[in-house]
């Protein structure tokens, strides 16, 4: 069974470097909207999960923030309403380049537009709109979805009351360009992704599994694998001089197994891309003018000091932009050991920093 | 013109994991060698570079460490009798898999014995031995040399009076095989690689190409890169959506164009798991009892802060340990923005901390 809902807007959607025909939009609500809609709480997701936040009575499977949102949780569903769209350029419902275009009845492929966080944020707008709900609660993103949250505030300023931005940036900067670069480029020069046009049941799987495990590398921190995993050896055989020996690189196979196939290379690509397009700056010329935009009345910002793909600093210039226009921002630096995943995983430092914005 | 002077062991070469017969060691020398042959200085290399450290009046062509070895130069030829190795498994004119095994007549490739950076110093060692060299004033290295000087002073326990070990480790820990696996899996599953066996002229250079950028990735800083790249575009026409677009993706286009076709894969494999495998606690059953052994007068020891390849707490717990046995340990942790690569670009930080050893 699923949770998923679909809204499909009418006609053209303007994106920032094109147009796309009747996209449909994905997502997934808990919990009751109150009276005066005001109760709502809007979730971007990061570059590969669902609109799957959290279970419920038609889809009992753990969502990938399971500990974060449900009844008595910290963004408790007994008294907020929450939404999470799945990314437009994404395939998990919505719609994106492994998605028909209506107008030539063939997959999109590398014929959907160039897409931007921003026109990600555009497509959470729409469904907030179908659902009648015109001002958020909170707004709230970790990763992608952070920049997607910060996306929204530029781009609809006054829409949400509240911004909380985990493990994100106001702008992408060389360090992770160049790893999600290189990420695409293990995508694009596997024979097998045809310049777009693979066969939806094979595809590039040697440039995933190549992805998947560098941005594994890049979640999270040489301090806690030298604590999980040391220089321990599996015990398996070895397949020759170079293949799976230390337990490090059988954790990377093991989790690169478990993405591919489910996500599909194109949709990759693009989110990737879009996270290297996004920039705070482009809404004014500066960030300081872009964030005088946002209109919020509280914002939280959290980093943690062992994420090196967005480094705690970023998110401190964040939180520092953001004082001088909101009344109350929280900053947050975590001691996580997790890296980049710690919003992921360390939920007994994060739980009560979300908690205490709700 | 070329430097470059040749030694072959005669008879069988023991390694730790095999044998080999009659290897050639390929090597550089630069100054002259004292009646008492007590000025002799030990150079091994990182993973990529040769034997060419300096330029010389055969081979006047800037070597890796121009800046560092030389007349009146922090090691100064004048003064000392510098050589330096080209690694064993390496393949510019030492024997590696790249080599033909004159037991067979075919090139070795994947027949070569695994490798271990204790056969690289072993090969350091045999060619002292040819040079008449006893006892050396100072043995150095940094990154995969800074491991193999390390090694040397572990097997030859007195032969050296002095160690510099800059960014490097006394074992090999889950984030830095994490990284070296990944290249060498990239490598591996490019069709051209063709198990091993591929055409020397052809062979998988779209897997060498994405290791360099990986290789590149990790040896600079991100600091630095915001600093030097921040969000600047090429000017040049952009090659599709997933194209060359920011001048960091450039940067690293340009780096890995330039390795490959320079260095044969088979070796580039064999000594990125030399690296992996290098552990100094299996000289002894732990670290502590690995250092015991090294009977050095003197050792530096250089981390730097930015490093996250070698990270700086590696190289002060190096430091710490060969403190138990070594009257005189220096350990400098250098504020460099350039990452591991740091040795070959910071010459103002770096030549000053070398130099106090001669």
């Amino acid at each position: 069974m699923s949770a998923i809902k679909f809204y499909q807007h009418p006609g053209r959607f303007r994106m920032r470097r094109g147009a796309i025909t009747a996209p449909t939009f994905a997502y997934e609500t808990w919990g009751e909207l109150d009276g005066r809609a005001s109760n709502a709480v809007l979730i971007f997701t990061g570059l590969s999960p669902s609109a799957h936040v959290a279970s419920c009575i038609e889809d009992p499977a753990s969502g990938w923030w399971e500990d974060m949102v449900g009844p008595d949780k910290p963004i408790d569903t007994n008294r907020y309403f929450v939404v999470c769209v799945n990314s437009l350029g994404s395939c998990f419902g919505s719609t994106g380049p492994a998605s028909i275009n209506p107008e030539t009845g063939n997959h999109y492929r590398l014929d959907f537009p160039v897409l931007c966080l921003e026109d990600v944020a555009a497509g959470g707008a729409l469904v907030l709109d179908h659902l009648g709900i015109e001002k958020l609660h909170t707004v709230v993103g970790a990763s992608m979805g952070g920049m997607t949250a910060l996306a929204f505030c530029l781009l609809f300023p006054g829409r949400s009351r509240a911004l909380i931005a985990i493990s994100s940036a106001a702008r992408s900067l060389p360090f992770s360009i160049a790893i999600r670069s290189l990420q695409r480029e293990m995508i694009r020069t596997d024979p097998e992704w045809r310049n777009g046009a693979y066969d939806f049941d094979k595809g590039p799987i040697n440039g995933m599994r190549l992805a998947r495990k560098l941005g594994m590398i890049s979640y999270r921190s040489a301090e806690e694998w030298t604590e999980r995993f040391g220089r321990e050896r599996t015990s398996d055989d070895h397949e020759g001089p170079f293949g799976i020996d230390f337990e490090v690189e059988s954790y990377l196979e093991a989790h690169a197994s478990k993405f591919i196939g489910t996500f599909d290379p194109n949709c990759y690509l693009y989110l990737s891309r879009a996270m290297d397009l996004f920039d705070a700056t482009d809404h004014g010329g500066s960030l300081r003018q872009g964030l005088s935009r946002v209109a919020l009345e509280r914002a939280m910002v959290i980093g943690v000091e062992t994420d090196f793909l967005f480094p705690v600093e970023q998110q401190e210039e964040l939180a520092i932009g953001l004082k001088e226009y909101v009344p109350e921002v929280a900053f947050r630096r975590m001691d996580s050991r997790q890296g980049h995943d710690a919003f992921l995983v360390d939920m007994d430092r994060f739980r009560p920093a979300i908690a205490s914005q709700f």
